[in-house]
């Protein structure tokens, strides 16, 4: 399987896939500003919990980048290479100061997922170490931003891997939001199992809720499933639970966005409805995620903040409202499952339950 | 509460609301043509399983005068006045040869909604008895289409007093699909119970799934709700379970377009995830419907035909396709949701459980 350019950090600039205009348009916005990239991340340009993450730290070098950047020069190209032309009347605390600054902002631009709090936390301690100068210091933040990214590919290959042996040739696999490359760093969690099973040999046929309101599922899904040549049949999320009646669903994969100590698990909204049809039917439900996804700071999916986002996506659809005047609508972007409708958690580590062992 | 002039006969056409452009556009669409009638059907002009049984009966009628029409002579307007000028070498045989071949045509537009079937046999009694006369015959099949749509809109506030007992004063009330006076001959029957609630003194609010494919939830349902001043907030289908579990919900009252001898009920696709939510968080869970959408020739939900419609309707939206190419559709227009997660069946002669006594 191909992995996709869902974000790069290239000559000073975030790159991105935007992804609010997919399957119609494949485009690549280049953002040069911090403003730039949480509206990007607001908006849903991108957009996947783990791919968040990558996001969160490149948006930190894109900080430094934004402020410092003068005389045409950029400072994190591919190598960094530009590192000691940094400004050296700059010190290490002006640097941190606009760090922890930016860390603020980008957290919070959405609430739930915890992969933007991970990777900020993660570069916050690379960049809080007790450096000699800040081209060191700027050279490290470098090198862990590119290591989030990569190591994110690689997890997702090895959830890939862990998942793949759950699958069987000829399986049917019913998916929930967009949890492929474009979710992540470039190869995906669910979707990434299917990717993994498929490059193992196996024939799969996705079944793709289409996820509304912003159909990530039927836009996102289906044209990576398209992609990759694998057989996609999307559906309207409501009639999942009639697809799954007919028992023709060998078992539910989707992703997460935050997993409390005790197994509860926040994703897209609509995972919680479709975990308890696949219960009543006997279809095993797993999540696939990277271990930094589990928050152990939160005890259940209780204490989950789940964001609420704006009523006109469910109002609206593709520039036509839907609705009559004086409708008001119930719009969260996620909802948790408890922990007791999950059979399996996918991680790099391989398919755990909770208790976890970080 | 108002009635909808969701149908009519008037002056020897077919009368509808052109539900497929509501809430944008509020139009009346005049019918003279069976073939026409049919179109309207399929393509959701009219739908509701009990608006389907009015829209046959009337069919029948709209047959008649098809055939017949000359001289600038309608012969079924209001009173049936005019059917003395008709065609005196008709014979009664020629007449029911007619009405058996359009009744086969009409019922075959949608197979699910045994509404369709029911009043296609009711007038097939009226017209298959030994009358003396072809005009004596017509004006009785005249009234019998009025009856079947007068007694429609009696039935449905019977159905709406009696599930008005089981609502509470500020109580929030989950619906599914529309199934209102735009779904039956002009006041409703989940919606209608809502209705009577509020004509009683109570005040509801409505949280209305937005019934993907087609919207009929926050199209129809909502703009029900804001024309009779009953707060309504919309929701995505994946959202209801979410929405249960924060316990905010009193009920669900769905309607349905057939319901078994045992009670399994085909319904609009989305009310059997609904109902397998309702029953993991407690949230009775009830059908509203007039007894003739009782069918005792099916035994259990396995032998209710499904009608699957166009892949299209999952695949596009408001003229724009939101899927790759490549992609197939899943899109059942109905599921099955089994007796044991029905609280009670809201019928105009009170609040029942199988077995159904008719």
């Amino acid at each position: 399987m191909s992995v996709l350019p869902t974000i790069a950090f290239k000559k000073g600039a975030v790159e991105i896939i935007d992804q609010t205009l997919l399957p119609g348009k494949y485009s690549i916005l280049r953002i040069a500003r911090v403003e730039d990239l949480c509206e990007a991340i607001k908006a849903l340009r991108i957009r996947g919990a783990p791919a968040l993450g990558v996001a969160a730290a490149y948006g930190l070098l894109l900080a430094v980048e934004e402020k410092w950047r003068q005389n045409g020069l950029y400072y994190f190209d591919e190598d960094a290479a530009n590192l000691e032309a940094f400004p050296s009347v700059t010190t290490l605390e002006a640097v941190r100061r606009v760090l922890d600054h930016v860390g603020e902002t980008i957290r919070s631009t959405r609430p739930t997922a915890v992969n933007l709090v991970w990777a900020i936390e993660r570069m916050k301690t690379a960049y809080g170490k007790p450096w000699d100068s800040t081209a060191e210091m700027l050279r490290t933040l470098h090198r862990e931003a590119r290591a989030i990214h990569n190591e994110d590919l690689e997890m997702c290959r090895a959830i890939g891997r862990h998942g793949a042996e759950l699958l069987k040739d000829g399986d049917n696999v019913l998916t929930h939001c967009n949890t492929g490359g474009l979710a992540t760093g470039g190869y995906g969690t669910a979707l990434g199992v299917v990717f993994a099973a498929v490059e193992s040999g196996k024939a799969i046929h996705v079944y793709a809720d289409e996820t509304r309101p912003l159909l990530q599922g039927s836009r996102l899904n289906a044209w990576e499933c398209v992609e990759q040549g694998i057989p996609v049949t999307v559906l309207c999320d409501g009639a999942a639970a009639s697809l799954m009646d007919e028992k023709t669903i060998a078992c539910v994969i989707v992703g997460a966005d935050r997993i409390a100590a005790n197994g509860d698990t926040a994703n897209k909204i609509g995972t919680l409805g479709l975990a308890i049809a696949a219960r009543r039917y006997g279809v095993p439900f797993y999540v696939a995620a990277p271990s930094s996804t589990i928050d152990p700071s939160i005890p259940d999916g209780a204490a989950v903040p789940i964001e609420q986002r704006s009523p006109d996506e469910v109002k609206r659809f593709g520039g036509v409202t839907v609705t009559p005047d004086g409708v008001q609508a119930y719009n969260p972007a996620f909802d948790v499952t408890p922990h007791d409708l999950i059979a399996g958690f996918i991680t790099e580590n391989g398919v755990v339950r909770p208790p976890f062992r970080l």
